[in-house]
């Protein structure tokens, strides 16, 4: 599978989002070619801040392999990770980050922090734009919605 | 009580971590002068990256509130929160975090990155420095056994 199988996968998770009125955002964690977690944005229904999809599948992966350590795991995700969600791809020692469309309001990687790489901790490489247009329009469908719903 | 009284039931949290051997961190929520949650850092433990003592005082917050919402409370720490937890700080719309010692190498508030203060999302009030040689102490302490064990 390539970036763009994958990828699909995390969107497959933030359309699961959508279904239940969540900020559509998906997120899936990757080892040696199998996928080992996958979790979608769930704050409002669990009334968690921290439930985003890739806190949520880091704690799964962390969970499945016994370790807090994710050395070698590739996160996919929809959109580019907020602070919180940098920070812990950093505390969990993720090899790599795959987002689809940037967050310019809030992205902890690009757009307003670059959290995932500094000199003084560990460093996670990033590729961004994938599937870009597709995951960006989930988000769009989501906003339109609560817009034509409070007009 | 006042914010050095808060602090010392963050510190009594810290030592649980110190005497499970965790990074000695520890976190409690107030909202009207009532203490809602309490945690320590349990990475190792649980392993899991997101264990934070800060993640795990958000969780419990908004579980006992049933809300992700937790305006009007405010965020004890030992030690200047990391980029994910002074995320989590900003994505909870906490009121307040009122932080120990600095961390310099990854502080998310003030050393490293400035992530509760900007223009662009929730601000987060900050008030530094309560009981900071104290909080700091903890952290040595743990340090300095673990590198006379590896000598």
């Amino acid at each position: 599978m390539n970036h763009y199988d994958y990828m699909s996968l995390a969107m497959q998770e933030a359309k699961k989002a959508l279904t239940s009125r969540e900020i559509p955002i998906g997120a899936i964690i990757v080892l040696h070619d199998s996928v080992i977690a996958a979790a979608h944005n769930q704050c409002e229904n669990r009334s968690d801040p921290t439930a985003h999809a890739e806190i949520l599948a880091i704690k799964k992966a962390s969970a499945i392999l016994g370790n807090w350590r994710l050395t070698g795991c590739s996160l996919y995700v929809t959109i580019e990770p907020c602070p919180m969600c940098a920070g812990a791809a950093v505390n969990a020692h993720l090899s790599s980050i795959i987002y689809g469309a940037p967050n310019p309001w809030y992205g902890g990687i690009d757009s307003k922090f670059r959290i995932v790489q500094n000199p003084f901790n560990h460093a996670v490489s990033v590729i961004r734009g994938v599937c870009q247009s597709e995951c960006q329009q989930l988000m769009d469908e989501f906003f339109d919605d609560k817009r034509h719903l409070s007009m």
